[in-house]
């Protein structure tokens, strides 16, 4: 190809154009727009449709509304090189996002008008969305109520978490017992997510570590393949679409196969779901701690593929020819920060410093300066039972490289705690990321507050009980690092959509601010008797 | 709800309608189509689009050209209450569908136009589509082929197949050596699958058989689920598209779960996959046989769930008030034809009978006089060794009615043959469907034939040889059942697609009837100096 033509078939690509597609909120627009995807996108007619297709057409016009917003929105992010907030939770209690889209982008009065003129009920198609029970209860609806509010904020917010296929259990009692049925949300397909195989990330795990004069290097590792699918997080009323980037395990194609054997072949494939299964199912706790093999492999598959994910973001953002790593990389934390949501992405802290220092080629110290302006931590739980602790022996075979960090940031850490704390050899034994009973393992919650620049509570009193008992010598330490952010909910979700009724007798006497801003709420005190708050 | 108000609902209905929703092919509209969907169905823009995308928008954009025919067709064959020609098949080699559509759609010229407008290489957006490659060669392809020619010819023909996860394996060499990699075509979705989860169907295994006065009943088995996914299958240029229904396995959810307990919950979830691995990959192999449960399982569930899908198509057409069952079953063969392509689908007999009994009451004559009337078999191979047999034992555990039923089909028929060739134990040895040696097994071969009112081979020595080889004593027996019939190909993809220059020439020649009628090729001879054929 010729330079001219080269230039000729950029011109050509201007008829690649998302300008004078995007419908506009008509109410017979959107009776023409879910004809069409009863039509095209479902193959049906009026005769053969189910709920479930009159549901999925009304998705996915909505869905449309949401297109040209979340392509802006990330043009904007862009040319400003904004500042992405990564909130990366194990955890997202999505719930069904219909009404809260149609709600967030104001169309719902035109979608009820457009439903009810085709003779169908919003009830019934709402009650056919399956659940994104991402989560099993107050941690992972925090996640999801966040991505709301930082989006209705205009924050470049983006959550990182898994696609599991199984969400939290669907509860049935017999006889008086709970009895659980898996809980397939994707059985019927999801019209929110959009896959996106070309940003799949190389998920490594076994192997050993080789010391090399370049550094140490981890090697014989198997690969899993993360592959991300984004679910749009729509701002109230404010042309804002961020994302939730969930990502899905996949077997690479070379996984575990051998000289032909029809039998070895076949096997094969089926045992490919051994590499899949990482990202099956939630994990049906959240408030106690469990060790097994799976969970780790999760945390370290979300915090691996998320972390990949915000560098090349991060490259992304910079000019081909500032690309020189060492100098660069060092405006990372104004670039990138992360969120911890409770220690299940605790390994964030050794995953970055091994990508910064064994694949960027950064120093120890460069490494560490960047991942700790970068990280913060939110704890759930004052229990220490409940918190988050590895065997270094399984560690030690999932994640070698890993280990040897933490082995390092603990050495350089406790040099510190020595230094401040001369002869204190008790203090020693109580802020080691390593404890050696019963059997010896890293503290996952150590980790994360020396790895971290800011650690909260999620309440007043739990943020007081963090510094006064739970992590008291910690606080001793970093007083600085201490912070309280009491847990909210979003009000869209749980006051204007959830209880309509309500929220208008409030928007009659105050006006509709409260739904972007709660404090608001404070001038009801003029209407009715209450005591003050 | 009031009489009046449904009256009005249904007038409303009418507003879902797929009039007037129906883009034309003009290049300007397939220009804003490929846009739209672009944009709103993968929610790009052209920065962004990777050439994976512009394949996608561009099918679906193709695709959105098929729905309103797709439809149109089933009303059409539901109000004529056409016969339906079930094709079952455990492979179906279909390959690319890109250019095969647009050509019998006749879009290929303004898409070509369109696609160059926009600064696009239509070769390189072709060569993004995966390979449905649920085959091994030519048995699969011929089945393919065999749905295009049947399109084409305005037949109401449905095909019916596995949904196979993995298909053929993608060959690479390594050192002289054949290595295989899984072939996970569904990995970035499939544009031309419409998945049915309303039409799905329980398939049933293991259990034992009861005998009760009502009959004998399969009981305490395990379920399967068997998921449609419907594959649009266009013929050449005239308005029609039949559909190709390919199952996937499923596990109900109700799959081996026990009372609560986090680790039982968690391991129970991932055993589902052992369910679902009946239609996770195609064997290997079409040309020997290889006595594996999987195999086993596979054909039962395409068998089962095909047969049930069949008797509610045949009920659905029934106006409500003549469902009476004895009654009205008799014409299910001027319905339905089933064609076994090879005995792989053979199951599809002994099913029939048991559904004919044991679900709608059909006495073992009448069940039989319908079965007999509705199966024909395909014979691909002369090779005693490569033709089908199941271990006794192994059906006795899997389908144990079954065998009751094939035992009884054996028995039923042996007393013909006895009464037609008294003293001749040979003969018996030679017909039975039930082999002795080297272990008890049933030969799925003599049950087709027994089964079928027509028996074919694909060329005419292969039939030839049937007649006088393979199942000389069948066919002693039976002449009125043996025929040939030639193995074709689609003209449409193996010449006007895969070499539009020769087929130019050809078409400039003698006009282009040939590409509907290949007979017309004849003309040839006329213009070139050939031996005579």
């Amino acid at each position: 190809m010729t330079d001219n033509r080269l230039l000729d078939d950029d011109k050509k690509r201007k008829n690649i154009s998302i300008t004078g597609v995007a419908p506009n909120e008509q109410e017979e627009n959107i009776i023409n727009s879910f004809n069409k995807h009863l039509h095209f996108t479902l193959v049906k007619d009026r005769n053969s449709a189910t709920n479930r297709d009159f549901f999925q057409a009304l998705a996915h016009t909505v869905r449309d509304h949401l297109a040209g917003r979340w392509i802006r929105t990330y043009q904007h992010y862009y040319s400003r090189q904004a500042k992405g907030i990564c909130y990366l939770s194990l955890e997202f209690y999505i719930g069904r996002s219909l009404t809260n889209t149609m709600i967030n982008l104001g169309i719902k009065n035109s979608c009820d008008a457009a439903i009810a003129r085709m003779g169908l009920e919003m009830e019934e198609l709402q009650s056919m969305e399956e659940d994104a029970g991402l989560g099993n209860g107050g941690l992972g609806r925090l996640a999801a109520c966040f991505l709301d509010s930082m989006a209705t904020l205009g924050l470049a917010a983006y959550g990182y978490g898994i696609r599991y296929d199984y969400g939290i259990f669907t509860q049935k009692i017999v006889d008086g017992w709970q009895v659980e049925e898996p809980d397939e949300w994707l059985r019927f397909g999801n019209p929110w997510e959009v896959a996106r195989p070309e940003y799949v990330r190389k998920v490594q795990y076994y192997g050993n570590v080789e010391q090399t004069k370049e550094g140490s290097k981890w090697v014989n590792t198997q690969t899993i393949l993360a592959v991300p699918y984004d679910t749009p997080v729509p701002g109230y009323e404010n042309n804002v679409v961020n994302v939730a980037r969930l990502w899905s395990a996949k077997a690479p194609d070379c996984f575990n196969f051998k000289i032909f054997n029809d039998g070895a072949y076949l096997d094969a494939v089926i045992d490919r779901n051994i590499a899949e299964n990482i990202s099956m199912v939630l994990y049906p706790n959240d408030n106690n701690f469990e060790g097994k093999e799976l969970r780790l492999k999760q945390e370290y598959f979300l915090v691996s593929s998320s972390l990949q994910d915000m560098i090349r973001r991060y490259k992304a953002n910079k000019p081909a020819n500032l690309i020189c790593k060492k100098m660069v990389m060092t405006d990372f934390p104004d670039k990138i920060a992360i969120q911890l949501n409770d220690t299940h992405p605790a390994l964030a802290i050794p995953e970055l410093m091994r990508l910064l220092m064994d694949e960027e080629g950064l120093t120890w110290e460069m490494a560490w300066n960047i991942t700790f302006r970068t990280c913060s931590y939110t704890n759930h739980t004052l229990l220490p039972e409940a918190l988050e602790r590895w065997p270094v022996s399984l560690m030690q075979r999932l994640l070698p490289r890993h280990l040897q960090i933490i082995y390092l940031i603990n050495h350089y850490f406790l040099e510190e705690v020595k230094a401040k704390y001369p002869n204190n050899i008790q203090n020693i034994k109580r802020l080691s990321l390593v404890e050696e009973e019963p059997v010896k393992q890293i503290n996952m919650a150590h980790l994360a507050i020396v790895g971290s620049h800011a650690v909260n509570g999620v309440s007043k009193i739990h943020s007081h009980l963090l510094k006064t008992e739970t992590f008291k010598y910690f606080f001793e330490l970093f007083p600085e690092r201490f912070q309280n952010k009491t847990n909210g909910i979003t009000p869209r979700r749980w006051l204007l959509l959830s209880n309509p009724e309500l929220a208008e007798v409030i928007t009659y006497q105050i006006g509709d601010n409260w739904i972007k801003n709660l404090e608001d709420l404070r001038k009801l005190v003029n209407y009715f008797t209450l005591k003050k708050m």
